[in-house]
């Protein structure tokens, strides 16, 4: 397996945490979002990814991109160790929700073409990014915080490693990165320590990889 | 069930497909996104889903949110007819995938909590919000004419339903009413023609909810 990725995406860092999870031997691909005016939009990576975006996991003849697809590929194909969505239909579906609040309901405002399309259209001052990334951030850690008060043990879901896992540690490091202040969450912050302490996540971190 | 959603909400509009695809019988409980500053904030709807956001699907005793996690459990608990996601683990990745290019890279850029805050933060001149727009929509509209050059049928991915024509209909409608052109994508017009001449397509539309 190859993944195409870069160090400091959430999604890419998401799906890392799954393949070491999962003890998946990959061979790492850096796609530097920046250099060379983004080699994400390079000729031959737009093939394999039209959408210009980060991760794309390439297993043989199929080359499949979007983080959730690319997770739930993942465990599909080797479920075991560490079966990232239950095996309980409904625990599955909330797992699922807790993803997608990530997935759709922040990342998506607040990552690297997000903020440059923001830049060269509204041109704002810089602190109206902040209000701008600040405002869904809120939005989303209050949803999380809510969901993981319900349902979480030391993972986000009881004291099993879950998808929700996978998005959630790049969240809040990414979160962190841009300043928001993450501690008020406790559940958040709870389950988050506990979680960057395990080697399998250790090993994704963005620091640790080749292109950092 | 209860479908807690509003007409003319994409997410809303891609479970109402769903559910009428598989036929199952659903209450419509509708949350006015504009009418009392957002019904979709209100306190006892915040209980349900604290992203603020429609759609919620309440089956007994789970209430699960984010159309993803919604129509994933609705294809789980009942795969016939119109199995959403394919059996096979390749097929169903790649109509993941696509679902996502709406979900995650396309639809949270331009909904109406995004567009308000939009205004709220940097109050663009019209121009600019529509650039905004347009920008997202031709990224992912190049991206999903892409896949259903490769796929399609009379459907996204061959001759039969998946959840990625879920994702289509309402994204291509969604982005017809903002004035996007999508005639330039000959593979999008052709299947988002023959799907909206289908019954279960039809009767989810916007106009036909007892909301409209």
């Amino acid at each position: 397996m190859k993944l195409y990725n870069y160090y400091r995406s959430s999604a890419s860092y998401r799906v890392r945490i799954a393949l070491n999870a999962k003890g998946i031997h990959y061979e790492y691909i850096p796609v530097h979002l920046l250099n060379n005016g983004g080699e994400q939009y390079s000729t031959d990576y737009s093939k394999l990814n039209p959408m210009g975006q980060v991760p794309t996991l390439v297993d043989k003849n199929i080359s499949i991109a979007q983080s959730v697809a690319i997770i739930e590929y993942l465990d599909e194909k080797y479920p075991e160790p560490n079966k990232l969505l239950p095996y309980d239909i409904e625990k599955r579906a909330l797992v699922r929700e807790f993803c997608e609040i990530i997935n759709a309901g922040m990342q998506p405002l607040q990552n690297l073409a997000v903020l440059q399309t923001i830049d060269k259209i509204f041109k704002p001052h810089e602190s109206k990014k902040t209000e701008w990334m600040f405002t869904w951030m809120e939005k989303a850690f209050h949803a999380m915080e809510s969901k993981l008060a319900k349902h979480s043990g030391n993972f986000c879901f009881g004291n099993q490693l879950t998808a929700a896992d996978c998005f959630l540690v790049p969240q809040v490091f990414s979160s962190q990165r841009f300043g928001f202040d993450t501690t008020n969450y406790a559940n958040i912050t709870r389950v988050y320590s506990h979680l960057v302490k395990l080697d399998y996540v250790q090993k994704a971190e963005p620091s640790k990889q080749i292109d950092a």
